[in-house]
């Protein structure tokens, strides 16, 4: 029997890995990668791409959000802004947040999951390790997924699916090893696109995820 | 005082403009226009900033989402689906439906509206003569505000207003005059950029709508 398809949100980072890896249990995928003009795009693309010929995908679209970087306001995007380093940020907002990222993502998903017919929608955000993301909730899902039922064809029936919401980084580490996900081939720093940083906030949570998960991070840093 | 700042989309066609005229009575404006591929991308980019000029609009916003010509799926997007002619359709979605629009276009007016620190977004949907898209919808957008309460920072105060959600084209055109909005400078035709062909879906309900108001289109047609 022809297993249902599920658009997977690809960035090509630790977390969007792990989340394909559970949607591949079940579901036939549909890679999807946007570019927003993030200061690591080119490095984020290739990941993308070699996690995509692990798992074997027909369905794959890169497309891009120009408007995220034509209004700024955060680190990730905006030039004028240093990414900062050496510290998690904890109960703050931090500067890296994309404002209202998420959505732009997940409308891509549904309109793409809507004429591919797919059913399932998954995204490897977690909001343990979050870092104040406010489109990185559960809450924010939930109300996502009454847009969809909304604002879609009535035969539509997409759904997302969030496997790591309530996973810290170590949790999500082991549960790629577990399901033999290609962490060796995905990308986490937010500044550097040779070798990771090891030093910026994405680093630091990938580090500190390995290392309390008792595995060695496959991948090479400064 | 300052007046509060208000985000519309405005396509360059009529209810969009309408839309705007009802912002701009409490508002100061921010107009945000959205490229996707669609058929008379030219022609609605010149009613946009003709629009904006009469308005004297200061924050202007002109950006693009490829994905959904990239998705295709719709009449408007994909150059191998014919655009109908010579019927408005009921109670079916028409093949002009472009899957989950909507929420690609508030998405970037929520991101923009964040940055700016705008109250509102204007957006000129009707669910009555809505040709059956479904992210036309009252409960669409009230969805959709649930989102965006949730999305993003606790701050952020931004609603969606829908004016024109429960009028008619013929009672959307009344409100047009009675504001003064330049209802000569929009662009409602789905398949021609020199003069309005009169006989797509957009054409027809637009002149209907003029007729009962008992009011003359300034625009001419073929």
């Amino acid at each position: 029997m022809k297993r249902p398809l599920a658009v997977c949100l690809v960035s090509g980072g630790l977390d969007s890995c792990v989340a394909a890896a559970v949607a591949a249990r079940e579901f036939e995928l549909a890679f999807l990668h946007v570019n927003y003009g993030q200061r690591t795009e080119a490095r984020e693309l290739k990941a993308f791409q070699e996690i995509a010929d692990f798992y074997r995908v027909k369905y794959r679209l890169v497309t891009e959000v120009p408007a995220l970087r034509e209004i700024g306001g955060s680190a990730l995007t905006d030039e004028s802004i240093k990414v900062p380093e050496g510290e998690i940020s904890t109960d703050q907002i931090p500067i890296t947040y994309v404002p209202f990222r998420n959505a732009h993502f997940l409308a891509i998903a549904v309109s793409w999951g809507e004429v591919l017919g797919a059913k399932r929608i998954f995204i490897g955000a977690s909001q343990v390790d979050f870092s104040g993301y406010p489109d990185c909730r559960v809450s924010f899902f939930e109300a996502y997924n009454r847009v969809i039922a909304e604002g879609t064809r009535p035969e539509t029936e997409l759904r997302i699916e969030t496997p790591l919401i309530n996973l810290s980084k170590a949790e999500i580490v082991k549960l790629g090893a577990q399901l033999g996900a290609p962490l060796h081939l995905t990308w986490s720093c937010y500044q550097r696109e040779d070798i990771a940083c090891g030093r910026c906030e994405s680093c630091l949570l990938r580090l500190k995820g390995f290392k309390e998960a008792g595995l060695k991070d496959p991948i090479p840093y400064e």
